[in-house]
């Protein structure tokens, strides 16, 4: 995926603040559509054991009636900038206010809830794996499914619904008889699944980064684990309420979710667990991440000062008996000043001391092991 | 927010203890109250499904009586400081003495309890969007709901609840009708909803140090990072006992509150539960903030410490032949001594030798990465 | 409180393991009392709903009976040292001999037992707030009470249970008529109420430890910060069970317990709650502490550092120039050797050239921002 | 075992993903065979209390029907690339579709299944102990287990279980009468007892990284540890839901699972939890590892500047004055310039001096405590 | 206790794992003794109310009977070498295979098992205070009690028990009347006593480290602190499962243990609470410990930094001022060419200057506060 991959440390500039749209204090169970939002676009699916009709495009009010001895009625809505639509998904399918407020309120915190006469879902959704954009991006997703119906409303059009739609479409299976706990199942169990190739891509950055900073630690390297942990707080954020979901899901003794589809639904809520497990794995290996590039950095930086006090500890005492005997004492003032500037082999004496006292100095170092590994 | 983007690292000295007004040993349930404290002000709205009265100003003795057949009662104490105003509160509506007890004592922990004939939740309350202060600042407040009435007690004037009443006096809708209960979910929902706008400014500041920290660590980040990982300390000790409070209610079984209002308070818990999740984020972005500075430090140290070594590197073993051959060995003493300084080309070819050093020196530095990285 | 200001670090060296007066494989339940302990001293305070007699020194010998239908009695035990005086207190009341031996037995856990005729509370006591102590310090408190009796046993005179005395002697309230549970739970009350004292000195002196370790960090606060996580550590060890044993007492369903008395150790519980909450916010402050420290440190070391590489950096090629024209070639041994010595305007050329140099550097530095923020 | 000692830093780049087979939104239940997995082969063992027979390899068409009442029939497939045999296994014990999904599908959590008719575990099982590999692998196994049947299902040729099939066949134990239960039981139980020798292995590793970290910090090992880490993580992922598995079995009231093999499964839980606290324990130790490094590397940094410390700080002001004795004033031009350059003692006073000054340092020194520990 | 004082860092070598001593998938049940175990050695006694007999050496084949209305009999095992030895105790009080098993496999995790006819104990003894060994160890005892019987089997001979049969032997109490379970509990509670003074030497160790890496961190100490750690793990792995298994016998409900023998087994449940909390406290301490180090080396580095940088700072720019007026310009080449040599103060004038600029560096760093606290 190649969004993932791209655009690293400028991501971590991204709010984490997930901001409520309407105001504090807004009356709860209001119907108040942002006007912002993208237009909102019906189209429904019709399936029944035998047959299959669908997709069509729908008029807000032309919507059809659900029958569940009939069939399943798809309605999915995407965008949910307009109030007549929404209003009318609302009476047709009498869903309570607070289950559409809760749909239109983007932000929210995966969560099931159950109101009587039908079930709400809400979740986050991941960008289709061959999205064109350059940023892990999630879309609100909310799912009501009562007898005979399921109604799904996105945040903005295109989703991860295209094998979903094919097996409706095109294969007589449970899919179209099992119901509308079912068909629910079969999207949040598609919404799960594409999880996996954004944590496949995450983890190879993961794994990039890991070589990279044990290799050479760069100061970049520092922005660059932050906004990848960045990105897994996110992540995580996404997916563990989404377990709890499912729990909740499981729990649910209500006849609208049959036993048949709960033994699916623990099969899904197995995959949202690995999920987290990995995620979990991610952000473990990340936070050592900063402790093996300090590690790294201390190293590195005991290494040039050991070549510093090599050289300086060697050079300097040499460089005093340089000086000693470039100091002007005059030494016909006296026999004791300086003679061995006169000294017939002053100078090699001078110069063999001074080798002398390196070799010395490099033996001593080499049996301390600052040379030899340097 | 303008007050919390404000007086960074002077905030971090602000006490955490939060001191219990009354000395330790004083009798439970007595109702002493701080002379010291703001004056109390009552302020009574009384709403029935078809009209409302109020707010008005309502003196101690002249209460009214609370009757659930016909609306619901807000009686509003701004101030804690009246025994007479207190006392005849908590007499008009049978408060239990423990629940004003708990009302007037500052700073407790958020809670729900049960006092069969009412209920008692006390919460803390941040400062109204626009106020004018420069801190990020709570006060406590109690509420007290029954058959027909709300009594709320703040610390001070000035609260978040310009909606609930916007709503109370111009809709006529739930909000009237729905009891003491629903209006009680509405006031807690407003105090939750007022933390959200509390966390953006806090987010902005966390994501501006971020920034900055990874672009030039300094030392004043140090203080900054430690002044925010209190405030996130303090907000997180005001908001998620506010949770727990909220489960409570959600689990009483007594008839004080239907299963309408649960509802509403279902949705204000999963608020609660958000809130918490953006702090805890917080925390670990903040925690993560001190390594990173740990570790743009080590990563300038190691910088300044190679181009010393660079430096010394090179210029030290030069400066040394330059010192041997300032050395006043007579060269007419014998033949070994300094004969180079008399040689036709003994200069050049010095200095054609320290270049030689020196590039030499300069190429094994770039064959070990320290050059042309630096 | 003066005590916890004082002496720091050198309080660090106290042991935490706190060490059982018995040697290991005792038999248990066994009044073995420690003859170096302090002696013993009885004191009884009779209490009914009219009247009230104490608080009177008791031998061991001429101890009063309790009668629930008449009042409360509170036997006070200070010093664990006599034997005859606590088989006589065990022996009037029936205490368990586990329950006799644990209140002797120092260094108990803090807990709650159930011991049918009577119950039986541990927990540590700190010094009443105005103790000339120079540490902080606490004492081990057993409180058995049962229908119409409240033993306690103090391992040393001085406690903070004045205000219970001035209420029991001088208010005819509820303390005198509500029974042995209502008296014992204000007990305990003062216990925990006496602990917000204890924290705000605490608080104190993490505050400024904090101020002081962001200003200038130096060795000794490491020191410090050490000695006061270790404080907090015992703390907790006292607070933590203490909550733990309220929450017993809270379930337990005896009759031993009032619902009235229950309400009020609710509220104890809370209480034990916040203590626990600012502990933990202490702990993490001071966790957090030794980062910002090490932090702190690093950043002045870099700074050191890079004054350093500055002055090296600009002066060794500079010495470096000096000690070429410091050489002894012979200008005169040929053309080639050092004419410039010999120039008109050599020496200013030099000169000039290394101001240039020097300069460049500044410049160069500059442009790094080393210099304008050192 | 060799595998795990080799290999060390590279296997960190071994991804933890774990990729699913399926592309994401398949039809769960669908039997889709990956035609890259090994072929399968079908081995059957069928024992009953008086005799065994087997193993024999079966045609997919030819399995024998399992009679509780005779005995139990172990099948054993190994390799899952065929569609024929692993669809008249299922079909010849009357395996649900998700059980043999789940089986197929590579990297699923260990987990406990209960489909009525027949349980089904999946876990992961180490490399038989001798296998020649060099790396630490683990491969999945289901066991589906029902009356008078265990079904096991093999990623690849090879496995842990010589000691079961040689009871099965040389002993006439009570695992050839104690049904199937008891044999799953001895299969999971070979399994977990396979993770010992891993784990000693890896034991092994660290204690050697722990010795040389502690003896000369060198940068190789932070690579090291991480990818200890990373193993130990990985290990982790493998064993800590078989914990779970195991208790589920432990907490599953059907008829399928005898009181008297629950005896044996507790045993195995218990080893289990010995294997994760192991686990624990390690990660425990890698995570304090990396602080060692700090710690050393630290030290070792100190003790060089300490040298370099000591040396420059000597020799520089020897140079100094050795310079200052090398300028050129001219003493001629006034009795101020440089007079002892003439003087009768002037070199050996000045040589005295500087020795003094060394003498003076190193003294100096030594009273601090740097030389004499360097 | 010496024994824990002594050999340090050396003992950070002994391996964690746990050998189990059978190989994997031997069949579980058998009672394979290992021949390489201790010889068995029996030594019963028996006790009743009014008398008691032993200890007495007993053959395999001359065990007495067990009658729990006679009172209770002691068997105790030393060494687990001899298969008839523990046969014969197994056959005598029909203890279960898989009991068996646990007792001879060394390395068991404690724990409680209830097999109906008895009951089984498993846990870590310490050594006796005067033990004459070097390190921490601990061996393994099991304990089965049932109806008048409790048998111990100890890995090697020399246990915590002295008092226990002391009091049996001396003592006509309860422990010879109270029966089987009251004689185990006693067995238990010395066991866990047993581990006080292990805690308090290695609580000296922790506080001797304490203070002396506060002091002058050393680079040993990284190593002390490592086998601290490693030695706490231990023992946390030999506690903490302890109050697990109490904990499980304080729930059991069998008829084996009385409500007299659980009133004391809460008591042992809590110690084993304080011995745990004493870990964590310690594991807590050693865990600073290293930061504290760390933080130490770092403030001994900035000493030695800020001393180097001192003297450098001060000394370099002087040498080069020396180094300028000891280059050989020749003033008679021209008139700027150092006529300041030939000046009548120019020597002074210069050392003046030097003193100056020297004494200004003083003056500033002063300022700085580097020098005064150095």
């Amino acid at each position: 995926m190649r969004g993932l991959a791209g655009g690293r440390a400028g991501r971590a500039k991204r709010s984490i603040v997930t901001r409520r749209r309407m105001p504090p204090g807004t009356a709860p169970g209001t119907l108040s559509v942002d006007p912002a939002a993208t237009p909102s676009r019906i189209e429904v699916i019709a399936a029944s054991a035998d047959r299959v009709r669908g997709p069509d495009p729908v008029a807000p009010g032309a919507l059809p009636m659900a029958d569940p001895a009939v069939g399943v009625l798809w309605v999915n809505v995407e965008g949910l900038g307009d109030h007549d639509a929404l209003s009318a998904v609302a009476g047709a399918f009498n869903l309570h206010p607070l289950a559409i407020e809760d749909a239109i309120n983007l932000h929210q915190r995966p969560k099931f809830e159950d109101y009587e006469s039908h079930h709400f879902v809400v979740l986050r959704m991941p960008q289709p794996p061959g999205a064109e954009t350059v940023a892990f991006v999630t879309e609100q997703l909310a799912i009501c499914f009562g007898p005979g119906f399921v109604v799904t409303l996105q945040e903005r059009p295109g989703d991860v619904f295209a094998p979903v739609r094919h097996r409706l479409l095109n294969e007589a299976g449970q899919m179209r008889s099992r119901g509308a706990d079912y068909l629910s199942y079969a999207l949040i169990d598609a919404v799960v699944d594409a999880y996996f190739p954004v944590l496949e891509a995450l983890g190879e950055r993961v794994e990039a980064l890991e070589a990279a900073v044990i290799r050479v630690p760069e100061a970049a390297h520092v922005a660059e684990i932050h906004a990848l942990k960045h990105e897994l707080m996110m992540l995580r954020r996404a997916v563990w309420p989404m377990r709890d979901m499912l729990a909740a899901m499981l729990r649910d003794d209500s006849a609208l979710i049959t036993d048949h589809t709960r033994l699916y639904l623990r099969d899904c809520h197995d995959h949202a667990i690995q999920l987290i497990e990995l995620i979990e794995s991610y952000r473990e290996i990340a936070s050592g991440l900063i402790d093996i590039h300090l590690s790294s950095i201390a190293n590195r930086t005991n290494e040039v000062m050991r070549l510093l006090t090599l050289i300086a500890t060697i050079f300097i005492p040499l460089t005093f008996v340089a000086g000693v005997y470039g100091m002007n004492f005059n030494p016909e003032a006296g026999w004791w000043n300086m003679p061995e500037l006169n000294w017939r082999f002053g100078y090699p004496a001078v110069l063999a001391g001074m080798l002398a006292l390196a070799l010395g100095l490099v033996w001593w170092f080499r049996r301390k092991g600052w040379i030899g590994r340097g």
